[in-house]
């Protein structure tokens, strides 16, 4: 699966919300969905990236605040924070010459309680 | 990075254990590692996989019991079983004819914890 044919996450009807995947089997939509979340954390920039954006004070960050972390070139920058954007993890404005990025906390929320175990264990 | 490329996680020191990523930027050695586990993630098979012997009666799943659910054939399977347990997210044991499967719930709570945002607001 190219990163271009990376669904866009509804994120008011999400596929598979809260029950954590321990607790009942995922259906094959959400496995999908799901997995073409986890394929754009599945690398180690877009990682740093989400959690530098996440623990910005203020809990947004300029792009300009965003590259210097990293050893690679802005276009490059630019298309890891396009593709989290994408599924949904975070969002983004133009606010006059800088972009301003932030977290969706409601998208993280999800995937922790998929993923908890605890919870389904209660 | 190839499949076969995946590092070995050692559960019993993880590089970046219990810090939510909202909290405080990952460093790099974390985010490659971390990058590891959500790739094995990113497949919607293994996802299946994972909460199919997660939520199977008794906590353990009998690879007999892996099979019937998927369109792909049993060595597919059997790689993808391979990936889950490389990156530590399950474990297994042959048992006479069959090997059985069982998730290892401190790696679960562990990815659930670092997505965690609520515990990074508290």
């Amino acid at each position: 699966m190219s990163i271009k044919k990376l669904p866009v996450i509804d994120l008011t009807t999400p596929v598979a919300c809260c029950s954590p995947l321990v607790r009942e089997p995922l259906d094959e939509a959400g496995a999908t969905e799901l997995a073409a979340t986890f394929k754009a954390l599945a690398d180690p920039v877009r990682l740093r990236l989400l959690s530098l954006i996440a623990s910005h004070a203020g809990g947004e960050a300029c792009v300009c605040d965003l590259t210097g972390p990293f050893d690679v070139s802005q276009p490059t920058i630019s298309h890891h924070l396009k593709v989290l954007k994408q599924v949904g993890l975070i969002d983004s404005e133009r606010r006059g010459t800088w972009v301003y990025y932030w977290v969706l906390p409601a998208a993280l929320e999800r995937l922790s309680a998929l993923l908890n175990t605890a919870e389904a264990r209660a």
